[in-house]
């Protein structure tokens, strides 16, 4: 059976166990993980015998190529999409929508042209929770979008020059990901010197880098439609002791968060380990964000490696382990590799090495 | 009065026509217009007498600095935002949102979590009309990023080899953007050569930049927030008489859509115009989409330029006008730019030529 009918099928037994006749899928990294479509605007009709992508004239090529061979059949709709597919929802009763997604103004749309006697129903994160295990070929994408990512840091860092700013380089590293093939960057990439790395969000600005001070840069790629998600910090000239330590202690941290991945253990403690070991270093109260997420379509996806994520870790889930500290004055650490659970552990993905390299 | 302060004071006066006493505003384009934070999390509620902006502790520091002078309190929320701006919503009878972009989920918290005898209540499209009409701070920024976006164009042009990839000329061009200070590109730049070029959503792939054909580029850049966008076509080597045939016919149309922008005309009224010409030429069905879009904060905003907007233009809009022609086997062409609605017509915000450029 091809993946994307495999996908229809769990979607399927996902239905049965909520009682649905049918689900609307109007996200589009759900759209595309079900039939294969890639294009900006479609949406998924799945009933119990057969599934229908409705999409618009600039797709119509497009949307036959992708969904060859996965059985879901193509509507091109002339105007919006939404009443085109209402339109064919016939008889079903039970009508799952991505309650999680969906916005209220589309909710209500499908309500109001459900037939008297039908209604919506919420499917939940069904198809997230579906898509958090990775098939061996995404498995794949990730990995090449892992392996362009870290490709991309390292040219870009030849291509470093002391007193371009932090926009120039994230230029450069951005550049580099279009040479080697990303799609683009999978979220807008971070570079920040000195006192702006202890902003966990910082945006790449005018700063020089130039002199002695703490860089931080996080990166990620969309390779065939995949993320890779990976921080670093690089120091240029000396460190001081204060940020030697710092650089430690996240990285023990890390570590020990990497380490403590397998299948069985929950999201949550993941993040209580990496936590902990903060903690330890008096640092706890500068670790101001959750220590991971999914990865897969989206850069941000189930689980939430954080306290309330109760998620049991499954071998085939692409996750980010990221702790970081932000201390005012000295500057904020942050390492983060992307990683995959296996059936006995776990495999770490990101192949850029963890010292703290001094340029 | 400070720019927030004006259109806090204009969504009040919304709010008054609605019957609201309050608005939570959660999509992150719409906080921004009203409290200038940039960040990636933050929801506003506002009342008849204030407002306030929930986010997570990444942004205590950017909240406050960004919100300064606006009136707007800062509230640093340790866990999800929407409980603790749940908890703030007292004795506030009818509560506006955002029915047009929040989740089905998160319109069902809120709406859980308000006392007996309150509502929540749709705001509708009120703040997107708002954002339709451009402040002169708002068409200086727009302007600025118009500017870069031609710049990059005309430099990545410079660096154009036969032989390099779609993909290393989108990179060439998104690199450019880049170190002329934008942000990042507004949305997936298109470079589409020969057949590739009548997909109006191609994607840049491995296709070689060489030989005899048509080449399409769509590139924006997001500078200083806000959004810029064009489209313009160059020809490899001598074009044929039927692709040459081809351009002129979208250039009349994009002139003649141009053209027919003014302050009290309808956007569907300047579609009509658009397709009109490529009606004459027998092109009518190859113009799939529709003749432009607003953009401001987002790269597609209010009015949308098709058969259905009867939305009048006013002074101050900000539009695309992007007729295009798609024939399979020819190739497709779009003639793009920025333009601004002005009191007495229009002014062409884009600076590149439209003259079919051999390469």
């Amino acid at each position: 059976m091809s993946t994307l009918k495999r996908r229809l099928k769990q979607l399927r037994e996902d239905m049965a166990a909520l009682e649905l006749d049918a689900a609307i899928v109007t996200a589009l990294p759900n759209v595309r993980y079900l039939s294969g479509f890639t294009g900006s605007n479609g949406s998924l009709l799945v009933t119990g015998r057969g599934a229908t992508l409705f999409t618009d004239p600039r797709y119509t090529l497009q949307a036959r190529t992708e969904t060859a061979g996965s059985g879901v059949r193509v509507v091109i709709a002339k105007g919006p999409i939404e009443p085109a597919l209402a339109g064919r929802l016939g008889k079903q009763k039970r009508v799952g929508f991505e309650n999680q997604r969906m916005s209220y103004r589309t909710w209500e749309h499908f309500e109001k042209a459900l037939p008297a006697g039908a209604a919506m129903k919420p499917l939940g994160a069904a198809l997230e929770t579906r898509r958090m295990v990775k098939s061996e070929e995404e498995t794949a994408a990730i990995r090449e979008s892992v392996n362009i990512n870290s490709q991309a840091f390292a040219a870009a860092l030849t291509r470093f020059r002391a007193g371009m700013t932090e926009n120039d380089f994230a230029a450069e590293i951005e550049y580099q990901m279009r040479l080697l093939g990303a799609e683009k960057p999978a979220f807008d990439t971070i570079v920040a010197f000195k006192k702006n790395s202890a902003l966990p969000h910082a945006r790449p600005g005018n700063t020089r880098l130039d002199g002695n001070g703490l860089l931080l840069v996080d990166m990620g790629t969309f390779r065939g439609g995949y993320a890779s998600d990976m921080t670093r910090c690089v120091h240029l000239g000396k460190p001081s002791a204060k940020t030697r330590k710092l650089y430690e202690a996240v990285l023990e941290a890390q570590l020990a968060g990497v380490d403590a991945v397998r299948p069985g253990v929950t999201a949550g403690s993941v993040d209580d380990v990496t936590r902990g070991v903060l903690r330890k270093h008096g640092l706890d109260k500068a670790f101001v964000h959750s220590t991971g997420h999914g990865l897969g379509l989206e850069i941000h996806e189930a689980p939430r490696l954080g306290k309330a994520d109760a998620t049991a870790l499954q071998a085939g889930m692409a996750i980010t382990i990221e702790p970081g500290a932000y201390v005012e004055g000295t500057g904020g650490v942050r390492i983060e590799d992307t990683v995959l659970t296996t059936p006995t552990g776990v495999s770490i993905l990101t192949p850029t090495a963890k010292e703290l390299v001094i340029l």
